[in-house]
């Protein structure tokens, strides 16, 4: 539309309707006006990549969320929603058709009908995690990155307290395009993986833990001062940012 | 520049040398490219003000303060340096033709010449100080109030410990336009203040203090927790800031 | 009352029944004694400008906020209520005659019976928001601007990670005499809009995010360490003092 | 008891039945074993100054501070209960023959049966809070303070954003003999109540606020940082510690 | 002279040379503007009691430390600086006839000449320390508390990891009047001090430490929630305000 | 099953079958393959030294628990279950076959059928607690320290505001081999204790407080600051590992 | 080495010489004694991925990082030195032969003799900076980056208060396969770019900035909670660990 | 001379001169006047165990730490001088014959004249050290260590981002009794150790570190939360205290 405006003033212009310094007042203010408009969707570089939308469920209600999810499957758009609070989210799962529930991860998917073509998941992303109280922020993570068409694995329960735990899988480490490292507490096990691999390794410090810990603190200043080089961190708790953030990364093995 | 660049353009598709479909593909990167140019200088509130420009002292040569210094003012720009360490002051203000070190302040000021048209200071705005040690960001903001020709006063040591020196001086915090007030330690005089006037305060915490201050913080918390309503804060020792919210705020009075 | 006082004072003593010495010695309390009870008054500014009274509903009970809120209306003033819980908000506007609930700002608001003549509301106050969470404390600033007699609008969902968003709606931003930007996560936001105009901006850190957030700290300290210079800023979620502080400077544009 | 060991071993000493040398090494652990006993009553300044047992409420179950309440009477002490939840309020009221609630300073109180000869309440302490939000801490305050024999008066919402509140009462200030100034927010009043005072002035910081008030750390770092010479603080919220503090220094102007 | 103009248009009313409606106008102001002048002489609780002035030296130049105290010395008043650098130190003193430098306390104090008739030091009041660090910060409070008039001991290095060392000298804390305990590192000797004596206690955290001590905050902390009821406590290092606070306490059982 | 593999590979070489070379490379690899499986199980320590296995209730549904609880026991294995949530203590202690609830310790401990031999509990290790409420905390420990056969004994209430009640129980410090000194508010015990026994000391902050003590930092920081040299510390609420530590302690006594 | 020895010993099983079951034993400790001097250097990922060696010059006197760098350099390595304090650089640089010193990045570089054959740099990483006091931690990245054999750009002084300019260079973003972005202050950049490109944006967040900037937390948490989907994050200032982190990605879209 | 006191008065009370009620009231004070004294000394628990005195050297000017040491040695005893700043290192080695200078450990340790009888170290302790930078805080506790009679060895620079350096040296690992493990930056390598060995770990975080590591507080932070069980800390950069700690543990080993 905005797109067609500039288009017709060009036109108007060619036409001799309009002089050029009167169309030139008109464009000096594009960019924050119309252009503004088309560029909005422009820059969305989710949308840019092919990926589904998604929708953050924390804090909005069950039937907001239905409202924007059906909106975006009726344009044929794959949705992904994330944090959904586990008491709304069966209202939300019976009010999206065809929508699946997530429980650990806490997610909801769904497809549009029809679905889109089926794309072969590629690259490949390792989930790492430190304990089993770790697994829901990993699985998150898992969700995000599947809904996002990379082929997606994980590894849990391998913390640094047994070392040889993550040692015995060097092997699945070293295969891995890119690394999400999913733990709390102390959060060492970004470090030693960090050490193993010659890969890039996104840290995910989670609120796993107590008293001193400070609801993850701990674990995101360990992983900032990580001694493996080249470890960088995403927010607490965020696997859905640590699986954006490797979806980048690893479309880049497919360029 | 870039505005010929428009108008070339434009004035190519009115001699019907350019289609209006080949310029559309020219002008949809506009304003992320050569449109950007312009805009860049267009954008700055400062310039569109009239202000002076402003160069930040701190962490650069002598050398290069001079350089930034004396192409503005080569352009007849008046020129306000802060944060000058006390000891390049001098070999900045030797550097500078015709530069005025304000020592307190840590400020240097300088006009080009020949000197612009003098502006009549609009408003006033109040500088307000809780302390003697207060002085240097107060004078910070006076300063700078006065390079962007704005009527400035100052009132200093009626910190609320004697609580009457700042109420025998109700008549001057009610002519003020706009009131800062600089404050270190508690930072309780911004509450009583604010609580006096029914005028816009906005407050600047100072690392004066030692101990549990922690460099100005315990300032800085009280007063964005002040209990009159509408104080509104700064970052900590920042009397530049402060003076320019205030220079906004009192030139709405002019409109 | 206390006026009364004075002059019966003033009277006796030009009536020759109090000799000058004896009432010498009745005047020297008087700023902490009698004439503390009408300057009590005589010193709120909000009183001092016609404001509404506003009773702050957080940690009150349900009749308590009732209690005065009556009292005030019987006195034929205006009432704001802000931050009234949700699980008491029906049975406090149940209990004040023709008053408003406003959900989303979890404000109450009721005019006295007759109410007062209508005011033209003033100014403009613009109100930003990063995104759709940050909304209810937009809310609370725009129902209290707008109780405060300000023209006041609002401008949803323009966070930085989709610039031009923000830059598409530029014409709003110039046309604004003093703006209020809500913003939570990591509160860039106020510094795009400080560069884009040479108005006054008011900044709200909201405690929209999670983990690394710490409730509203990342976007607090974003926003006190502003690069566009001039950004003041208010306490987290603290929408009503952003509206307060932008009553006291819309105002001057009447002046 | 221990005394009387100690005695017993002397007389055996002067009977000749016991060598010195022997009791020499009886003695040289007594400060840690026997006497230790005896000590560990005598060294309780609570109960050399007279005062009633304090039970710490919080975190006990009714049943044991019914137990304990009960076994102090049965010894003819008075009780007082503080930080009793209110949902337990009742069921250790009942327990406890004769025991009174104080709803809003969240105590109990309780006289044996027959009471202590009625003493002269001495002093008189006088308990300041800035704003209504914080009484509940002041009535603590009030509470304790007056269990322990002392005249307590307290003046409620004399916060500094209307300045002549406080003002206005300066004559109560200055009668009291210490002040127990309890304020959440920015605590600012401590710090003029301080500079109206030639008294001690115990400062109580409270939790009342939100966001960057952090639970009434800003208050507390308000006060630590007062500018009024000699303001002493006590944790936030602790009005008992205040009242306890404050006993102290009134009961040595009875010296 | 306040005083007088007061007094002075009493006058006038009382010769009805001013109707008491103008001069009821004049009032309307007075503990604003004029009254406020002797007031602020009249709130400073220093004054009232007799106290010497003090000059916190800290970030003043030599030659501003010394004109300060020639004019308090020229008025007949005695001086006290406190936190004089120790490198302006003999500057100082060189420039105050008669000035005395405490180099542990980092203090000068100066009489005038004449010097005002010797008083009896009252009270008395014990400094404790828990290690030979924070000497300096007792020796602060010991100068300051001698200038103030009070009888002031110290007792040193009797820290709690040898808790004899503080049992062994039980008699003089059970003499003491009030009692300041100075201590870094965790602080803890407050609470064993605070449990010994049924006398007020001020609690100086210093910033004797390293590491987790954070420069005082863990012995500020520790002594916040100090287990003996009724420690108070004053700003890490703030040996002056604890001694001011002390010397409060201590008149009132000359009262 | 790995040790299988690796005998059938030197039995394949010790027979011809695999040239030195090959079996060079197969076991280039093993660290981190194959012998990482037994490994896993070598590596924990607990397991080396015959403790139980000990499972982290916190966050587990009762479910899983059971299950987890149930396996090791069918394996032989002794059980401890800590951070058993109240709600579900009772569903977890039904499901586990002759399970025992240790209500103030919340944790579950039991036996394989038949039962292991019973071991003599070795050591002592002595747990002192500050007061009442620390208990909890103590319990863990108390409980954790005895599955582990160690012998364990309680000394409670003996915090430093009333000093003469551990000084009264210094011949039982002086017998433990180990101490676990547990204490909120300000944690002071720590130090005295340490002061007093030439043995290892183990601190344990507990978020008992309030207020400033910030969840238990208060303690925390004064343990890591304590006076009495070699005093160390764990997590806040960190009975569990404060036993686990004893107990490797306590056995060194055994060697 | 190490290998020798396992084909010594697996020789000897071949020959007869040593038994299985012999072999067996030797070789269950390999992992963690023999075999972990080899493996110490297979496991290192810079050497795997043939980048020089970093040697971290902070803390080290001229002569450690001399010899290092010589030792380096005579292995035919390259030689990467970061951090180098400006007080010993030139020291450094003059005893490596033919090493430069790159004075903003505070890096020297050295290449061994003869050099390695130049390798085609890949990719290519934009570095882009908020401001021009961000230019040191932009310059560390560049050169460690351009050492790491990456096509590396800069893009500097763009930040989010003049937002036209960092939107004028949207081609060049665009172009870059994975950024760095580097800002202080309020670190707003870093969501901007975020959002502008469908590429790995990697945040350093600077230690520019003053008061509540708190030595780059302020940027640092920004960052953290950045609204633009999937930036990471890096320690403060460090622009090493940056570009180290984006050389692995880097070289993804290589394979 | 305590002892003989009691002994003293013992010795009346057989004679018949002192009547057993008197003495008893002598006696009543006795803990805590005379035989403080005494205990004083008997209750260092570094006496006790003939471990040489310790002198804390920071903060201490050169001729005082010279005094004390002097004093020491003239009474037999042997002395270790910690945190020796370097400037004045030379003139307290100088000043104390026979003494040496530790210049990493920044120690000064001398033996008397004659040196007592040599002892046989006992244990071992090894001290691990995750990089170079951590080693001047590892020697602090080796000296120490030494100092105190122990078997002590160093294992250097084996942190985890090369995890085959600590698993090669495994067997080192197990064959000591205590461990001390010194780690800067994330301090991950006390968890890899706990892990690895049955032994009591003592973890002292350093500073080693930049920006995010905040002077030490992630390294704390992370070894608090370590997930391997029963890992214990001490201050940040706590040498000292480590070994004393780790004297304690290895003194048991003897028992």
């Amino acid at each position: 539309m905005d797109r067609e405006k500039i288009r017709a003033l060009l036109e108007l212009v060619a036409a001799g309707d309009v002089a050029p310094d009167a169309a030139m007042h008109r464009f000096a203010d594009l960019p924050f006006s119309d252009q503004g408009g088309f560029a909005r969707v422009d820059t969305h570089r989710a949308v840019r990549l092919g990926l589904p939308e998604v929708i953050y469920g924390s804090g909005k209600r069950p039937e907001q969320v239905v409202t924007i999810a059906r909106t975006l499957l009726g344009r044929g758009q794959r949705v992904l929603v994330t944090r959904v609070p586990e008491e709304t989210a069966e209202a939300v799962r019976d009010g999206i058709p065809g929508a699946t529930w997530h429980e650990v991860a806490r997610c909801i998917t769904a497809l549009p009908d029809p679905p889109p073509a089926a794309k072969e998941p590629t690259g490949n992303i390792l989930i790492v995690t430190a304990g089993t109280s770790d697994i829901p922020v990993a699985e998150e993570a898992r969700v995000t990155a599947a809904s996002f068409d990379n082929k997606v694995e994980a590894l849990h329960d391998v913390g640094v307290s047994g070392i040889h735990r993550i040692l015995g899988e060097r092997k699945r480490l070293l295969e891995a395009r890119v690394l999400i490292v999913v733990a709390g507490m102390e959060g060492a096990l970004a470090s030693v993986v960090g050490g193993l691999v010659p890969r890039p390794v996104i840290a995910v410090p989670t609120s796993v833990g107590y008293g001193a810990s400070f609801g993850g603190v701990a674990a995101l200043l360990a992983m900032l001062n990580s001694c493996a080089a080249g470890v960088s961190v995403v927010n607490i708790d965020n696997g859905f940012g640590a699986a954006y953030a490797a979806t980048m990364i690893n479309r880049l093995g497919e360029l």
